[in-house]
């Protein structure tokens, strides 16, 4: 018998280059892999519940990882967070059933896209947010935002050489609110496609600057073709925000 | 005659050795030299409110300067922040009198200190806020920050090698309120002294941690010795407000 443990973890993406292990390069994973090594004196390699890509941030990434020798999930989460960098922070440690598997087990996440729309630059929201240098209606955002929600197949809406042979998902809920003078974007689906978040973003900000109605969104998602969508939004702006099992 | 202008200046401070010029250091003042020096085609060396340290962020740092050559100031406005990186922003430019000094000139001005008192550690805050591992009453932390409104000689309250003749400043508000889960302190006065807001803010931590009531601080104030005051809180959890004139 395995012990297994999820672990909640909380992350700005700015100083790695995303979440899995890569040659030569600083990624989250890594980071967790070495310190959970270097805990159980016995190499652990933790399985994430997905990617993150260079410069995305996330609130609420989950991993899971098995063990022989059985460690209290206090224990592993002080440790944890004694030994790794300030850029990331273990929230919580639980025990799982020992076929519990972050990436296969999720049922859906939630992902948070932050956009400054203002004339003026920030310097503060620099690397966290992503800059539109216009004004854009909230409310406007959120009528677009309905039409992603159900049953689509998103092609138009994946990085194209990642496409899949399926790219149907399911989006629960896609919504627009106001945090101060940020504009929140929060979407929920059973699945994502690679950059499914970040085009969703750029297409809705360019429709909503260029005044495009309900049936531009509507056709872009019909093309299944990623050149109809908008432009790829900022990776800064990008929060995996929770994982729901 | 001479055209004198008032830049309002936002920046991030963790990449910066802070605002002063120095040798081999980037910081923010030469970033605003070059940019300038750049546009003007002559060379321009800002004068701030005054320093901040490395790491110390700032929401409404000013600065001015004088040039032969007039540009109208909202072209000074955008060609600054195209120029300048994304860690710095000019939030704005005003024609100011010949006369004017952005560090002579300065009235008061605000600095806000955050903190962040849990016993978990937050990633997304890292760099930008202190991170106190306890709990903290910020109705507490009000109560102490009143005994420093008021005229005092912050002596306790400067690092050592920094003390001047006159340690006499003014404080005309200290106060304390949440935002979010973050307790945030904010000082007005009519000067500072080297640290002392960090000094205040460790200052205060560590009596409300241990309990010590209104006299310890009445103590540290009439003592004038920076070995009777708390540690200088973490540069990063300090930001620079506003400068009135």
């Amino acid at each position: 018998m395995l012990y297994n443990k999820k672990l909640t973890i909380e992350y700005v993406g700015t100083g790695f280059a995303g979440w899995q292990v890569q040659l030569n390069a600083r990624t989250v994973q890594e980071e967790l892999n070495k310190a959970l090594t270097k805990m159980y004196k016995k190499k652990i390699n933790v399985i994430g519940s997905g990617r993150t890509d260079s410069g995305v941030h996330a609130l609420g990434q989950t991993a899971s990882f098995r063990t022989e020798r059985y460690l209290e999930p206090e224990a592993v989460h002080k440790g944890l967070n004694s030994m790794l960098p300030e850029d990331i922070a273990i929230l919580n440690v639980v025990d799982v059933p020992e076929d519990f598997h972050a990436q296969m087990s999720a049922v859906s996440k939630t992902y948070l896209y932050k956009i400054h729309a203002s004339v003026n630059r920030s310097a503060i929201y620099s690397g966290r947010v992503w800059w539109v240098k216009d004004t854009l209606d909230e409310n406007r955002i959120s009528e677009l935002l309905k039409i992603f929600e159900g049953e689509h197949d998103f092609s138009s809406f994946c990085m194209q050489a990642s496409l899949k042979e399926n790219n149907v998902r399911t989006i629960n809920f896609a919504k627009c609110y106001m945090d101060d003078d940020i504009i929140c974007i929060e979407i929920n689906g059973n699945g994502f496609l690679h950059n499914m978040v970040r085009i969703i973003a750029g297409t809705i900000v360019e429709a909503v600057r260029k005044g495009y109605d309900e049936n531009y969104i509507k056709n872009v998602i019909d093309k299944k073709d990623r050149n109809e969508a908008g432009p790829t939004a900022h990776a800064a702006g990008l929060y995996l925000k929770k994982v729901y099992y």
